[in-house]
């Protein structure tokens, strides 16, 4: 079983209830990788015997770090019409909110379609890059491989602030696996923090609150296999200990599979 | 009493729970104007007395079209920690759920802080520019004092698709009213839907789920007072009944004051 699949991993224990426990592989600084916490939420509707149609948009709020161990997962189906339905997700441990958050799903149909932001074409291809090396301390940066636009990324940040926190990396869930929207649901979180980027140096973050859009169904998501996707990231604004950061994700075949936003705590 | 603060009056009517009604003024072709809902919501965090701190991301999620008539919300403190708090508020019609949603709200503290999005310098002033007409059948829309860019709005479209739906407006309320957050959330959701503008033509819409982050505090924010604020638009993608939309929102001094993502349904 690939260690992705053991982390969001859940056993039904009731009506809209879920088991699960935090995985030592997905360990972060403080409790699990945000991303796998997003991702077991996706689980735990996509499990769920009601579920109709493919999630079309993910907001995860982060209450509360989680400590090491088992958490109980609600999915309740909020309202279910001709072609969406809404869900409520909360993650608790000892009846300690530590996550809640809401999933669109919807069965889509074939319309006019157009992708109106334009792939990175310039960025070098995958093969061509080195994977970045993994920080020894943070458990979750080895279950990716991160490759990072020339000149980007975690290296030695000189403190000397830049005007733009743009970034852009390939990454896929390392040992690979086969693309779909829990791992992707995680890769929107995966990233590396504008406040970083941009002050070139490191200081306290926490993300807030999260929201993924999807962009295709699963047919398409399948298309991309277990090859990396590309992320590109930027900011708009940083003030008094918050700031945004948004990312769109591509398929190596120019697809824009989702659109991800979210408010980050920062101190200093 | 502006219509505005009639349209997101509460009354309480249990602990966490407060009841309000539709309002004539902020009707929409179905049901009231998504923004004016969201702004409840906002108001009933706002007026709840466990309410510590002030917005900085709000997530609504439109369920199902609103009744003409009362409604009742649910606004519950699911975490208080010590400089940031999740609230979890549900809009209910008769035991129907037709909108859920979530708030964080959060004490700020002075940081370093850098705008990095530039504002759009070159849009002429709103006192240069004439006020949109108000579509008669759009009662919500009389509530608003709107100013496109040249060339931009809701102009007889001619069905020639562009490559670009970005757009640009002013807007205030309409008679003016001092900017809140609950009224800045509201602005959140008033643009033109991206769809239209990309395509040059009406096609059904509706929102589905719409994220707002608030990079202000209370008294910057009332230093746009009544005065108009600039948003400026734009989308990544349109995919089988689905598109993302962003804006970007300014007071005219150049502060950046929200930006708001929404994911929207499309028909053919």
């Amino acid at each position: 079983m690939h260690p992705f699949d053991e982390a969001i991993a859940l056993k039904t224990i009731a009506d809209n209830r879920y088991s699960g426990a935090t995985h030592s592989a997905y360990a972060n600084m403080v409790g699990p990788f945000g991303g796998i916490t997003s991702a077991a939420l996706v689980n735990a509707v996509m499990l769920h015997p009601q579920r109709l149609g493919e999630p079309i948009a993910l907001t995860v709020n982060f209450a509360g770090p989680l400590a090491d161990g088992p958490f109980q997962i609600e999915a309740l189906p909020m309202r279910t019409n001709r072609s969406t339905q809404h869900w409520a997700v909360t993650l608790t441990q000892e009846n300690t909110v530590c996550a809640t958050g809401s999933l669109v799903l919807a069965k889509r149909r074939e319309t006019w379609s157009a992708q109106e932001s334009v792939y990175p074409s310039d960025m070098p291809a995958a093969d061509t890059l080195q994977r970045a090396p993994c920080d020894e301390q943070l458990a979750w940066l080895r279950c990716y491989d991160m490759r990072f636009a020339p000149g980007e990324g975690l290296t030695q940040f000189d403190g000397i602030e830049r005007t733009c926190s743009d970034t852009r990396m390939w990454i896929r869930d390392e040992p690979p696996r086969p693309l779909d929207f829990a791992a992707l649901a995680a890769i929107c979180d995966s990233f590396e923090p504008s406040v970083w980027t941009r002050r070139q140096k490191f200081v306290p973050i926490g993300t807030v609150t999260l929201s993924t859009y999807f962009h295709v169904d699963a047919a398409l998501l399948a298309e991309t296999s277990k090859r990396h996707v590309l992320l590109n990231t930027w900011a708009h604004n940083f003030c008094n200990g918050y700031f945004d950061q948004s990312a769109n994700v591509w398929s190596d075949l120019g697809h824009l599979l989702a659109s991800t936003h979210q408010m980050v705590y920062y101190r200093e």
